[in-house]
């Protein structure tokens, strides 16, 4: 039997148990329209209603304040564009960073284009945007800023809490949005902690499935609507809901192990991995020593990630070179953190999940070992 | 055993075993995330392209014309949104009806806001469209045309047909959009035989599950984007792909049986219910002789909707009063129809689908007739 070793989980995750039988379920069983005002619909409505208790009990919120969308990018859409729409009487300047996802770094282009000026922070070389940068650019007539939990590529933690302080600093109405994609369930996701009006998060990273995210939207806060239909989620994202793919979010949600307890097996999953790459030497690690452990982004310095993932991909590991959204392009984030040619065209990412195992790490680190004689070799 | 009965098919459909069995096998074996550049990523990628091209059989249309959308709603926004971004260079004018599902109506309130003249037609008293009425609207800076194939709540054909040549005598450019969400999968709903360049579909409507649509555009057919972020679909539809919902749209058009026969099959069932309800008496049949069979809406004068629906959902049979999507508010589509104030307090919508029985018709008929002494005895 072929070994298989699963690093791509700031990708996507493999869907629990939990999850794959409330889909089931919500398929076999509770298959009828949430808005249907018979039994058979509210029978559905209600697997929609307990998968909202569940994520609004994690963020610590209101399920009032949960939106279910299709997705992040659907729920950063309706965040960015609905802010801004909102906004725009009170100021056009909007304030985010060169490190964020392509679902809120694209909609801001879009809105460039429409005379807002957006001011995009800097990461340093670690990956991480200052506080002292926030502060500098909020200004009184900064209507949104928009800043990720945690980076998608390299990991690393970003001072989201600023952005409210920076804002009341300046006088200014801006509201708050955090794309907490590749934080929630990693790491303390509440809106009191991140001092947050919006908040973006997906199933599917947590071992949900593909189909279904959510916008929190604190209860004073207003935004105009992006999409529009009927009724459901208050008009915020109308359309029949997708409620296989919502009761496995609920369902993953609640299976959640203790975020601390885990953290700290990744903590010691990635200090084993470090440890092994430093024995095999010319790895370097691009990832901030504070980033969230689940995901390390090194360069493997003298083969370029095409090969090392498709050498890997032959062996049952499966990693990748950067965002799967950007499909293998070279790395915006990466070249914003002012990495060297060499470290650019070399990355990969190792995205750590509950599932990894230490078995999993040493086989990726021999891999990465037989890579580095076999890539060379043939490369000569 | 309780006998239920499930006559709500225009709200949503029960999965067909093909499509359950698809979305369980993306869940637990194919989960990878399809824009991954490794094994598991292409795994994905290969039960996405399998369903596209399922779609695009059923359609017949080149693979390369269909966008996986997470729905009928969200494809009708980037259809509606995205014409009218990229024609308003030759004018302001968008024709549309009055019958139309509020994806389609409230986006062009929107657009109304942004100056778009929309020109919204009137069906007669059985429900639909005439073609003279298109003519009459589309004139040279129309920009945009949007009719559905057939209406949700009774049922009617529309001359769909109509609008490009109506464009075309004009010298107007429009795009012609089409919501074929009711009428796909029951009828040949063919690009070509519509004229439209735009045609939306949803998979929870033909036995798939909730979560995934998909937007027909003609290949040589430009529209602006409304979601922004990654690559995938083309740009069109950003955000991962939300592979379950996707596997078993393609599963349930693979399972579609022939459209001809089961229509022959659907008009002897509502034959067999309207001799019935002639003979219970106090009945009219809002929706049109021509009606796709599918779908009968009948007002049982002198009982109101909600009344009914709630005696007939304590007996296990499920119908309604109208779309889902309005969560029983009058309807907009009946009173267009110029019903009278009787009929328009009693509408029930009856929608079949393949596993529709005689005998859940016999129980429906059975019970309404009770209904009409109980709910009459009751009020009295």
């Amino acid at each position: 039997m072929k070994m298989t070793a699963y690093f791509d989980n700031s990708a996507t995750t493999m869907p629990c148990e939990e999850a794959v039988a409330a889909a089931e379920n919500a398929m076999k069983n509770s298959w009828g329209n949430p808005s249907s005002l018979h039994a058979k619909g509210t029978d559905a409505e209600k697997i929609v209603e307990d998968a909202r208790d569940a994520v609004a009990a994690a963020m610590h919120c209101s399920s009032k304040e949960i939106y279910f969308t299709s997705g992040g990018t659907e729920a950063d859409n309706i965040a960015v564009f609905g802010a801004a729409e909102r906004m725009k009487r009170y100021g056009k300047r909007i304030v985010s960073t060169e490190a964020e996802h392509p679902a809120v770094y694209e909609a801001l282009t879009k809105l460039e284009t429409e005379g807002f000026e957006v001011v995009r922070l800097k990461p340093d070389s670690s990956g991480k945007i200052s506080e002292s940068d926030i502060y500098d650019a909020v200004t009184r007539d900064t209507v949104l800023v928009s800043i990720m939990a945690v980076n998608n590529e390299v990991g690393s933690i970003m001072p989201v809490r600023a952005a409210k302080r920076a804002a009341a600093k300046a006088g200014s109405p801006a509201l708050i949005h955090c794309d907490a994609v590749q934080a929630f369930g990693k790491t303390d996701i509440r809106p009191s902690l991140l001092g947050a009006d919006l908040i973006t998060i997906s199933a599917h990273k947590i071992h949900g499935i593909k189909g279904a995210g959510a916008l929190y939207i604190g209860k004073d806060v207003k935004i105009a609507p992006h999409v529009f239909g009927g009724e459901q989620e208050k008009k915020i994202r109308p359309g029949t809901q997708a409620v296989p793919a919502i009761a496995a979010f609920g369902a993953a949600v609640k299976a959640l192990p203790d975020i601390k307890e885990e953290e700290e097996k990744m903590r010691a999953l990635r200090a084993r991995m470090l440890s092994r790459f430093e024995e095999i030497g010319d790895i370097v690690v691009n990832s901030p020593d504070d980033a969230l452990p689940y995901v390390t982004n090194v360069s493997v310095l003298g083969i370029k990630s095409e090969p090392m993932l498709n050498f890997l991909s032959s062996k049952g590991i499966y990693v990748s070179s950067g965002s799967a959204c950007a499909r293998g392009r070279q790395s915006r984030m990466l070249k914003a953190m002012g990495l060297d040619a060499k470290r650019l065209e070399s990355p990969v990412r190792i995205s750590f999940s509950r599932y990894t195992s230490e078995s999993e790490i040493d086989y990726l680190c021999d891999m990465i070992e037989l890579a580095k004689k076999e890539i060379r070799a043939t490369a000569r």
